[in-house]
């Protein structure tokens, strides 16, 4: 993620100003206002906007015409039981802006959330930089044999370095090409004045799936919440999972009282089937319960027995 | 839209209090943050928080690093040229939340813009005010006949006032049985003890459709002058176009360019049919054009010529 | 609900005409279509079309050429995985469309379910029929004191009495008062030539919110469920939870392998808190749990020994 | 788009079938239901369902209890109204589902059009096939001077055969080492069994956005018409357009009084700016109005004059 020193300056400049707002404002995320955390080779995310706090929840919810918050111990409180009894339409108070720079099947999954607002670099107006994602030989596994979509067991070093050989040539030939079919420099004027370059819009298809955008990202804290439940879990591919976890200390630091509920009713919560449920009453009645007699699937009944400790 | 004391004093006190902050702020806003503004005879409408300014849009156009706006004339230029091409994601970037005070029929109409967020005074928990809505004798008029659903002439001042009374008069009623039905007072105990007090989510059902209720409502750039451009317009009821037309004030201390061009290019601006425009061509050739050789229908004949000064 | 014999006609119409068709059909679902099912006084709901089926979610799922099923209980399986993570975007491939009549005050918690499509009869162009709801005796409840938005014990005969009597009242007294602002008959030629009508849109603002208004309504299966989830719950207000309850049935009807996996997984499910987890892992431990040693609030406790049997 | 026997005997299948259904159908989209419409070289639209037809447009807009329609005349009226008004919810009654195979760029494109249902084929659970996008030679032009996210004018020959030895090299070196990545058969056997294979989700990252993804997308007609006048438009990509004239095709199929109306006041009307109307009103009462009284922008003007004729 080396910014150039006129990425460098902008930033600066931005964070060097500040005014006075009446606005709610948050502390915590003020002092990273603007500033890019590094996720993946070249990526970063940037808070570039906010608005609200946990007390603009609490004001909503109570439909308030001050700052409707009471006590800290009772914001946490009505926090709490909206997060538990799903009354999700107070976290909607809340507001983010990020911008993210991801590589392109990133992007691809990020973008499935549809209630967020987007601006994507534009490839059909601009050039993109020769940027692309090599992972780590530690995140390079093989096909997960128990999950169809996963990774398996990581690579050994020689076939991990044989793998980025690959993705590395292969990445670097099809920018090569990319700019082959431009024929254009910085200044948009012809590398090769006797032959003509191909649109934007066309020269950008021969790029990989791992090359870098970026956009502006703007959600609601609920929608928010809902991409880090499904995002920040083991499920998600490594990848998004960077981003996400990036976004949850950005979160911790704007909304530390939601933070918490979010933890506790529903990142490290279960939801648990009417099968389940009864399984676990059968348990604590003191009866013996087998996957046989549980009427649990053989994956279901593992699932459940990790969750209780079984 | 008296405000009580306890209310006034909220109000007071949070915008009393600054804070700095590194974000985008917008001195003409904050100059009215949290000041209700008087719509109706009880209702108004509160600034409660914004995200982002003009420049925000263009800085997301740009997918910059900085603030991303340049010259002035060129950032109106870049927010007119988005405006026109209908690029509507830019105007997302920014977010406004309002607290509401409105009729129960207004809040009907309001609330079908879907793309927004609302937490609404709950009257299944709470008790509803002794506020209702009665027209000004000036806004009384007879069903249109050209309009199926819209007013015709004003009444005459004997005729306003019977309707204001049989108005005052359902309402007044309405709202003692509700207080009836409830039986219950402030603090909750009951009024006369000897009886039992109906559910809230009950008593309600009592109340006629020009009860006030509140809300906070939340929304972008986008959706508002979509918004906008449905409830400032001479069609919509008037009631709900008084608020919006605080909400054009508003908007234009917030983003006074996007405002500009929202003027220009969307409220004052006319989307002509391919017939209509054949008329028009027609007409410029110097043709003697008549509805009958037009193809338009009689009401499309009459709202064309309307429009180009014929 | 009695429909008038024009409406009758129309349905029986619509009910003898059959096509084929190459898409997707459930029979059970033909059988009731556009037929109406009584919901409280005057209520119905209608099913006017829909799109899909189990085999679609599957289909969709697995994004194949063909129908994409395979034996049923692989999609059974195929359906329950889904719905245990959380993959919600195959049923959204499955769309319902309703024809409801319901008291507008449950329109207005319906209608807070944003991701559906609406088109409501308008009082601004036609009149509303005298039609509201007076709760049945059974419904007719004190507030609770221990849910601070729902309803406790049900009164006795003489109050439940008295409480009908003001509402019918209040009502009907709300409707003459509509149809003497309107002045117009059926044919809308003025009752009482003498004196003006007022425009529709402001004479019903006289109506009470328990006047029926009717509308058709359209969502996704995913959508639907998560209506149902709220609104079919024991904490959703009677009136209506009474619509959701139909609805159900309507998706037994129509989508029965999507239905039992709903059931599974979340009516009848439970989310169950980090805390709580532990707490159940403590006790099949071995471990004597209080309220006090849980860290659980009392409320929460309660209502997690409620669900486990204890 | 050859598509295998198997997937061509899957179609042919679901095509001998049909069901007597109750519901609204329309034979012309009958007649097509799930064939593949080839669009570029390898891409496909199917139509895999739908719900609704004009009729269901004006029985929504009169919520009526049968059918609604009147006679033919006047329900093209109606439709007309509704579109010329932007009276936009009763288009939002009737849906449609397709089976789009596209490329990879042309999806990411497509995809932000958010309010729809898409179900995409999983590179991180299955194999790509190998197929990408390769322009006919009369696309490939070069970047436009006019417009800065558009093509210019058409490549020589010569020209254009190196931009397709480059494109089709490339892609073919990139699905090379997808294969080598994965190192793995149809059926999920190593090929080499020496050396592991990559997990499916890292491997896709080195294949090229010409590469062929499909997807189930569903939308309402509201957003259909959104997507085509965004997407049929000239401003928009040609790969992207190449699908909405497909889609365009359909429609006309599906709803066909829509779709004279979606002509005539959407894709073949104007927006007219507030001054571009005080132009045409100048020019109507025989003033001479040049660019530079005109209150225009050089580009504004030149539109404008193109639309009028001039």
């Amino acid at each position: 993620m080396p910014l150039g020193p006129e990425q460098q300056n902008e930033i600066a400049s931005r964070r060097s100003e500040t005014q006075p707002t009446r606005r709610a404002t948050v502390a915590a995320l003020e002092e990273i206002l603007y500033e890019p955390f590094p996720v993946l080779d070249h990526g970063f995310v940037r808070v570039v906007d906010y608005m609200g706090d946990d007390a603009a929840v609490v004001q909503a919810a109570r439909v308030s015409y001050g700052r409707g918050t009471k006590r800290l111990s009772q914001d946490q409180g009505l926090i709490n039981y909206l997060m538990r009894h799903r009354h999700t339409t107070p976290f909607e108070m809340c507001e983010i802006k990020l911008h993210v720079k991801l590589p392109i099947f990133v992007a691809r999954q990020w973008i499935r959330h549809r209630t967020a607002s987007v601006n994507e670099y534009s490839a059909r107006y601009s050039i993109l930089d020769h940027e692309f994602y090599l992972p780590a030989p530690e995140h390079l596994a093989v096909q997960s044999a128990a999950n169809r979509q996963g990774r398996g067991t990581v690579l050994d070093p020689g076939s991990a370095a044989r793998v980025l050989e690959l993705l590395r040539t292969d990445a670097e030939r099809a920018y090569r090409g990319y700019v082959e079919l431009l024929n254009e420099d910085v200044s948009g004027a012809p590398v090769d004045p006797e032959r003509p370059g191909l649109a934007r819009e066309l020269a950008r298809i021969n790029l990989t799936l791992n090359f870098y955008t970026q956009w502006y990202w703007k959600t609601d804290l609920h929608n928010l919440m809902h991409f880090l439940s499904l995002r920040a879990d083991s499920h998600a591919q490594y990848e998004i999972r960077a981003y996400a976890e990036v976004l949850l200390e950005v979160m911790k630091r704007w909304v530390p009282m939601t933070y918490a509920a979010f933890r506790e009713y529903r990142m490290e919560a279960a939801t648990i089937s009417a099968t389940g449920l009864a399984v676990i009453r059968r348990m604590l009645a003191g009866e013996e319960v087998t996957q046989e007699t549980s009427r649990l699937s053989p994956r279901e009944w593992r699932e459940l027995m990790a969750l209780i400790g079984r």
